[in-house]
């Protein structure tokens, strides 16, 4: 039972459809928001028992198919030489945004152990505690490039696109050393015991599937290609991807997350049955009412059709006002479903 | 020669293929710059000689092949009762958010002659003294719709994906009387001298084609419909449409504006023969050198391939750092490239 998750990752038969949410750990939940009321988001990341803590609440609160480790995708920046911090409402924000060679020059490559003990240390001891499988993460190599070049989030990261266009040298050194440090960083999660790993390139749908596969492609797939022998589900998710999806399976991922904008079955057809896919119910439509949650998740399930690889979830984070009522509901609501799909 | 635009609109043979760009009047001219020192965006807006100058400004220093008539979409939203006021680096601020019935029973139709003189006398003037045709434009009702909601733009206008699966009757309500106002405006814009005019719903590609289809398309259908016997082009466009192509033609486009994310050819495809095509040159190339440009603008011509009904564009507007000699550059190497293209 408890690795229906895993099993419905490597497109196995599963007793009933897993389901886990994006940002299942954040804003929307009382306890976090006290916690946030003490302790700056950054200062929980790096405090493996607070990390842990907030890892832990959705999983007991609703009843979900896998935890996520709470992190930031920022973190492994500051170690690497990046001034950084969340602003509430904006983001993270890049003190110096890197757009020279000589700031490029300045970054260093994450050495996990040293770096970021902190986060081997709460997968450690949530990997030794859960009784679900945890999903260790990190930004992949083009979205935390766009934050840096950008200085922070932006509308559709032209500054970013323009520079991938007009200094590829520069491109690619700064892609070269986020691709190693990423690569280095998501084996020491598994290493210490995360059952799964995403790799967020939630800003990559901002480009064409020339720009991916010219600028983006041979890190991510560098990346993904370096943990494969891991045997750990390689979950792959980005905001606007519909036109890269292919491009994203071809990079090595083994699940492949799909935002609210393209149905399931539209995406599952564009990829093939060689892959898992996640995701598609649009987290607005959990604050509209229970009516709304129901026809939106029977539209998913339907579109799943039962067919094996089907991991639930939202097509992106869960948003602030949502109810945690909802979420659960949600939750049972596919588990009843979905009893028995596929034996 | 000087119809070049509107038969490629028709998918008519054309002496070269016609080029024109989305924000081709703005902040990357000095000249509008200078302008905008002394003058506020809807102050130019609304004096019909300020507007026809910045109009034809880019016709005169770029050669582009139509002038697309300079205003803002927030414009027919004033004389509806909305307080709205455009900021700085922010885009169109709503002074109070309009999310009740009772905020939508406030508003009232636009009626353009009385309303927006000044709008029709910016058209009459162009029409009657530019050498290519005049681009009428409206924003489409879901985006003015979003902006009403939201109070101004959003990273994913997530508040009006959960108010029209929540409140769906006062969704209708609202997107009626936007919907009565544009094909209003156009109408007048099309009667006062606009050779064709683009419907602009820029921010529908947040939405999944469900919802596009539920909650969208019987607006804009009968917005584009209700301009069909005035035998004028029908652009609509919006950034991020890539799923959502197909619902644009059926809504009643004759030319379906697409933007970076979606390889020509491949939006092409998807469309099918009987529109024509405008656009997908990522605006950020422009920023990135004459070679760049020089490869993005062949591959766009490539993926047309000749097909009668391109129409040269960007896939969005002219981004603001863009050098105004790169500009005119790119209109010669697309009319060079194109030389007899079609007979």
């Amino acid at each position: 039972m408890e690795d229906r998750f895993l099993k419905a990752c490597r497109r196995e038969p599963v007793d009933r459809t897993p389901v886990w949410f994006m940002r299942q750990a954040g804003r929307y939940q009382p306890e976090y928001r006290a916690l946030r009321e003490r302790h700056g988001i950054l200062e929980i990341c790096r405090a493996p028992e607070l990390a842990a803590e907030v890892t832990r609440l959705p999983v007991e609160q609703l009843g979900v198919d896998a935890a996520i480790l709470f992190s930031d995708i920022v973190v492994p920046l500051a170690p690497m030489g990046v001034g950084v911090e969340i602003r509430e409402g904006v983001g993270p924000v890049v003190a110096e945004p890197v757009r020279s060679e000589r700031a490029v020059a300045r970054l260093r490559a994450l050495e996990p152990a040293e770096d970021v003990p902190f986060v081997m240390e709460a997968v450690r001891e949530l990997a030794g505690t859960l009784d679900v499988p945890l999903i260790g993460f990190s930004g992949a190599p083009f979205t935390l490039a766009a934050y840096l070049v950008e200085g922070g989030p932006s509308r559709s990261y032209a500054r970013t696109r323009a520079l991938m266009h007009g200094e590829p040298s520069l491109w690619w050194r700064l892609m070269g050393i986020l691709g190693e440090s990423v690569l280095a960083y998501l084996r020491a999660q598994v290493e210490a015991g995360a059952a799964a790993v995403q790799l967020f390139d939630s800003w990559v749908g901002n480009l064409s599937p020339d720009d991916y596969e010219a600028f983006v492609l041979p890190a991510s797939s560098r990346i993904l290609g370096g943990l494969a022998d891991l045997g750990v589900p390689l979950i792959h998710f980005g905001v606007g991807t519909g036109e890269l999806l292919p491009l994203m399976r071809d990079a090595g991922a083994t699940v492949v997350g799909v935002d609210w904008r393209v149905p399931l079955d539209r995406a599952w057809d564009r990829l093939g049955d060689g892959v898992a896919v996640q995701g598609t119910l649009d987290p607005a439509v959990l604050l509209a009412g229970w009516k709304a949650v129901e026809r939106g998740a029977g539209a998913v399930l339907g579109a799943a059709g039962g067919r094996p690889g089907h991991v639930f979830n939202l097509g992106h984070g869960v948003l602030p006002g949502t109810d945690p009522d909802v979420l659960r509901r949600l939750v049972d609501l596919v588990h009843e479903r979905t009893e028995r799909v596929g034996g």
